[in-house]
Parts: structure tokens; sequence; C-alpha cells
């Protein structure tokens, strides 16, 4: 049995509530490789705990002695280090592929959601974070979080046009990686978990094939993500 | 050797000129299988010539005595009709992940592109198409040709900011599937080579990774696309 490896994960003022879309693609990640795994409740201002990495930000893991930062390093770091588990990518086609799965998800889907959510994740945050957060995220997307927020309903609109791609290839196969979840799958959904626990806002309603997705994501890994309260 | 695959193929007044990235798609998929390909000029209103496939749109092929209709359709056809040359996805976690691609490339790319370059195409129709083009064009975007061509400056911010997850994931690799092109990345390419026969707008200028794989499979299969003539 190995030694539970360490993640250093997002929290809210409420020291339970793991947010982070690419700290839960890293406990997903982890969960699919059945690796035990410790998380470690990180705030963004706690620069200093993180400082044996090198950089400032999660997800950080610690194997053992190893430090690994970055969620995309993460998972080629797991593949690579327990080839026998399995498979995050299933073969070099699988993890070519599911770059572009994260670059899409990051250039487009990430934004879309933060665009919607900024508001409320600003509103759960540890107040000694919160000025960090206001200031940081105003400059990335050029306007305040009060202007975010009073265009909610176009942001909603956009996000749920942002979505199509998804739906439509879930309407021809259960998972992005196909008949069982894998990293690509890990990466997208940790993304509307970030929307679920952080926000009310429905995007699956309309979107059967999505839905189901969502259902047999939250239950994946005896439930590791449903286990999360979503917003109320 | 094989008798040639017939693969019907939307022509422009210029029957030489093939635009549509429906059929470029299967006409570079044939050629990664290495397949004997004979290509029929077809125009959008000649409905009863491809009659027999039990509907009217291309790519339409003919294997023989099987006809296939629908890319995708085509494009799983030919993997499993010709197992033994070079796959198209490289196994089911890229076929399913391809999928996804598939789905990005139709109801994000192709309708960006489409916004730009619909006066494009109508202006390089044989007449007999025009009429036709321009009726189902308008009901399906909501609006005129005339209104597009006005709008083109915004529909060609919105087309470079739709390649984005395109241009990250370039700059990690060479190709979409990996260290060589597969059907993921006849795709996409078959949507840029749309663009490229119809129009003359510059995508490509400020993200060398693009320029660089745009390059590459221009290249390919000996230079099947680049011997296509871009607009001027």
């Amino acid at each position: 049995m190995n030694a539970p490896i360490k993640l250093y994960d997002l929290a809210a003022a409420d020291a339970h509530i793991r947010f982070s879309p690419n700290c839960w693609r890293v406990r997903l990640a982890l969960a699919h490789k059945g690796l035990p795994t410790e998380t470690i409740p990180w705030r963004f201002t706690e620069k200093e705990a993180i400082a044996f990495s090198g950089q400032g930000k999660v997800p950080v893991i610690l194997d053992g002695a190893r430090c690994v930062t970055d969620s995309w390093a993460i998972a080629e770091y797991l593949e690579t280090a327990y080839p026998d588990r399995p498979s995050l990518f299933n073969g070099p086609a699988g993890l070519a592929l599911t770059r572009f799965v994260n670059e899409w998800t990051e250039t487009v889907l990430h934004p879309a959601i933060a665009r919607l959510i900024l508001p409320d994740i600003h509103a759960m945050l540890h107040p000694k974070d919160q000025d960090y957060f206001k200031t940081t995220r105003e400059a990335f997307f050029g306007c305040s979080l009060d202007d975010l927020a009073a265009a909610q309903q176009s942001h909603l609109a956009a996000l749920r046009q942002a979505l199509k791609p998804l739906a439509a290839a879930l309407g021809h196969q259960p998972y992005l990686a196909g008949t069982a979840p894998a990293y690509a799958d890990h990466i997208v959904f940790a993304a509307l978990q970030w929307l679920r626990v952080c926000a009310t806002y429905d995007v699956t309603g309309d979107q059967p094939a999505l839905a189901a997705w969502m259902t047999h994501m939250l239950d994946a890994y005896d439930g590791l993500a449903r286990a999360m309260p979503a917003a109320r």
C-alpha cells in the first residue's frame, strides 16, 4: 500500500468546500488510478505553504518526496509513474486528443464559467483571499466583478452555447473517452463541478445526454464528486 | 489493387474547384488509407445524381457496390473495411475523442467560417446553385448574405477567437492526433481548407504553431490539399 499522495487543494472560507476545477481534475485522476489521497486545504494567499514547489498555484502534489505542479503535468506524471493502474489516456492517441480537450476547456469553458460565477466565488472565499481574488480576476477579465454580475444572463447564454460540442459528443457515446471515463472526462467534468459547487445555474436541464453524463460522473469513484455539496 | 472509390464531391462553377469541408475530410481520409479515389464533381441542386444514396447531400462514396453517406459514417466505414491500412483513429480511445473534435468542428468552427465566407462561396457557385444556396443559408443563419458581408470584421475576429483551442493544442504537439496526422486532423484541416479555397482571410499569421500545422497538412499525402488552388 502506497503512502497517500498529498494534494494541496483550493478551499473556500469553509475549509471543507473545495471548488477549483484544476484541483478537481487531479482528484478524479488520482481516484481513477486508485491512489490513496490526502487533501490539504489551501487558500489563494498562502503562497509560503507551497513555496517548496517553486511556484504559487495549486494543484500541487507530493508523492513521497516527489513534488509535481500543473494539472496536465500531474496527469502525465501519474500515467508514467503508475502504468499498471487504469490508464488516464488509453495510449498515445488518447493522450494527444485529450490535449485538445484540455485546451478547449482552458480557453473556452473555464472563461465562460468564470464570467458567470466569479462573483459567487468571491462571496465564498476566506476574507483574507478576497482582495487578492478581486484584483487578479478583474485585471484578467478587464472589468469589475459587479460588471460581471450585471451581465449574468448573457454569460449564462454564452456558457450554454459553449457547451454545445460537449453535449453533441455525449449524444453519441457515454463518455468523452468512450465507454468509460478517463482524463478527458475528468478535465471537463471538473469544470462543471466548479460551477455546481459555486452556483446554482442549470445548464443540463434541456440537454439529456449532458445531464446523464453529469450524473454518471458524480457517481463515479464511489461518489467522490457528489460528496462535495452543491451550492444552494 | 482495388478499383477506385468514387467520391461525389461538391464543385464550384469551375468544376475543378472543390471546397466542401465535409468532402475534404473524406478525401484526406481516403488518402490516409492509401485508397485510390475518383472524385465526381457534384453541385448542390443535382439531387437526382445521388438519389441512389437515399438522401441529397455529399459526401457520398461508392466502394464497388457499397454506398456510404455522411462523413463520420464514411470514416468509420473506411476504418472497419480497411483495418490493415493506416488507422484514422488509432484505437477506441482515439475514436471516442475524435468524436469531440468532430462535434467542436461542426458546432463551433464550421459556423464561424461560414458566417465569414458564405458571400464568397455564393459568388463562386454555378448559377444553377446560387438561389438554392442563398435561400437555405439565409434561413439557417437567420440573416441575409448581405448582412453577413457587412459584419465581416466581427466574423473574422470571432473566427480567430474560435481557433484558440486548436492553436493552443498545436503549441504542444505537431498534430491533433499526436506525432502524425489522423482523422482528427483531417476534420479540422478540411475546415481551414474550405476557408483557404473560398477566401483570402489570414488566420494563421500570428499563430506560428497553427501556421506550421497548416503547412504540414497542405504537404501531406503528396501535397493533395495544396494542389487545390487557394482563393486569390
